[in-house]
């Protein structure tokens, strides 16, 4: 067993911390790198902690509520980041020493960890290891972590795609949106997708196989754009952003649909939410709106791995990822996030040697 | 057989037509009560219809939706009504004569019919016989008709509700919530009930067997309200009313939690409805949404029935109605239901002889 030597070296460790709680969009100014050490070892007397040296951080919309003060008694899905502490979320990386029977040295693992070189994770149970080595590690950051779990769970277990359904994705080429279009393709859906970008909707069209696509940017009526790809409206609209498009989709939905709410990105960096209008479509036509969060679908996540690795290999799933390189350009691809700068799953490459 | 007699009797039909298509609340001058006249036998020629004699006509706020003028293309639970022709809703009535081989004169039945003294049925499948004639036949317009179905579906379908659970009902005094705040205490739950008098909030506690209830026209804090009554949140919210309420209800739902939507009274007199901006939360509290309407669960009618006559007659239903005498007082009764004049289930009763 590892951890405790007296003699373990000691290493740089950057970290990415909150330098002030944030109002509105977030900024690169609110937080910074700062440069610490570490010692390269569990520490002494601790029985179950695991050193992590990262390789991939995953930029996620989700990150951006932790990175807010919420008063007292607000329901949030995590807590909120601490000022002049390292942010925190899912990432891929290396063990480095563990004394946790599960882990050993050298063993590849996801989970959530810091945004820095290394991470002592003293709760390992967030950590799972990575059995398809011979895939692109990053892909554990995306189509075969988190977001991929979220849009196994989400649209199968909770929007229970029948073959001929009609499937609206939001945020279509995103971390989220290119696996929920292609697994609705996969599961025999016709599928359209919405993005903030020409060079997105092309993706979406000759890249993951959507039927249709459009740019909600140069759309001036949503709902007609959903009217246009969609004549027949929507059996499952797997949302991502919320306020303005979830309104629009509302209106089109069809007799027994389901409204899978994934995220509401567009709605994260403002001091009061959208109002949402057109929520009483639901009654005549008797639509279910259910809100999920991977949190309860973690025990799955066996079965997901082998089902979608096999996605993969067999070319049914294809990845996009906008990959910077180095910790000091996390910072910038976070807050890019919320302008849509990124195209396919944002992440963070560290030096992997 | 009857039916298509040369010489059958004429009769007065007073019948209450409407004038004006409605923007924004109703008044009593939408409608008009008319008086026409009709042969008391079904026309020579059909060969299944029945014509019925209105005993009691069921004012419900569904009907607000069909008095409106609707674009083309807008979803909507039924057709607009046409100026100068009788409103059409559920109601209970005698058999005068039938060519339909299920009905026979005598007969008494709830259904869809016109608000008029008698009606011609020529769609005998929206008729149901009355089995239990025993009990009061106006309870076949509220806890035993559509308004029973609907609570008995929405509420044991839509919100699975478990021993235990904390549910919260609005417009909870009404036709529907008060046979849904009964359900739920049958069911084992801890109900509590919002109403828009004290009248009604001492009814619920008093009459119905809620556990506590609230008058949501004196609350500052529709939030602190529900706070204060359930400290612990809510598992199942039966939403009756939409907007505020709603707003209010879905900052407290529970992990897992059921929000199910029977109706938006508070909407349906607003030319733009009340934009709901607290719909993030049912992301990482995992909450569902759902609309139903009675529509699709009529084929569980007799099984309701016999369950809710059932408690009714063991005491654990009981009913509030709030019935008024003549068709003139049609009219009132039904643009009462909009600022809730009615106390209990609003009806109207004609003449039985």
């Amino acid at each position: 067993m590892a951890g405790g030597g007296e003699d373990a070296a000691a290493a740089r460790n950057k970290m990415v911390v909150l330098k002030r709680h944030v109002t509105g969009f977030p900024t690169e100014e609110d937080v910074e790198v700062v440069v610490g050490t570490v010692r390269l070892q569990v520490p002494a007397g601790s029985t179950s902690a695991v050193l992590v040296k990262n390789l991939y951080l995953s930029c996620d919309p989700w990150m951006r509520g932790r990175m807010s003060k919420h008063d007292e008694g607000v329901t949030v899905p995590a807590p909120d980041f601490v000022v002049g502490q390292t942010l925190v979320n899912f990432g891929v990386g290396k063990v480095i020493d563990s004394t946790h029977p599960e882990f050993k040295a050298g063993d590849l693992v996801w989970g959530m960890s810091g945004w820095e070189e290394y991470t002592l994770v003293s709760q390992p149970e967030s950590l799972f290891k990575i059995n398809h080595t011979e895939l692109p590690l990053s892909y554990y950051t995306g189509v075969l972590g988190m977001p991929g779990l979220t849009v196994y769970a989400g649209f199968m277990e909770v929007g229970r795609p029948k073959r001929g359904d009609f499937v609206f994705v939001s945020a279509a080429s995103g971390a989220v949106g290119q696996v929920a279009g292609q697994l609705a393709k996969i599961a025999g859906c016709y599928v359209v997708g919405s993005a903030g970008s020409d060079e997105k909707v092309d993706l979406l069209k000759t890249k993951f196989g959507f039927d249709d696509a459009f740019n909600y940017k140069s759309e001036v009526d949503l709902a007609a754009a959903l009217k246009r790809c969609l004549p027949d409206g929507i059996d499952i609209y797997f949302d991502n952003v919320g306020g303005a498009t979830l309104d629009a989709a509302l209106l089109h939905m069809r007799h027994g649909g389901r409204v899978v709410v994934c995220g509401m990105i567009s709605q994260y960096n403002l001091e009061e939410p959208d109002g949402v209008r057109n929520l009483f479509c639901i009654i005549p036509k008797a639509v279910r709106v259910e809100g999920f969060n991977v949190g309860g679908y973690l025990q799955m996540y066996s079965r997901f791995e082998e089902q979608m690795s096999g996605y993969i290999k067999e070319g049914k799933v294809v990845v996009v990822e906008d990959v910077v390189e180095g910790i000091e350009s996390a910072p910038a691809a976070l807050v890019g996030l919320f302008s849509g700068r990124n195209v396919g799953k944002q992440l963070v490459a560290l030096p992997r040697g």
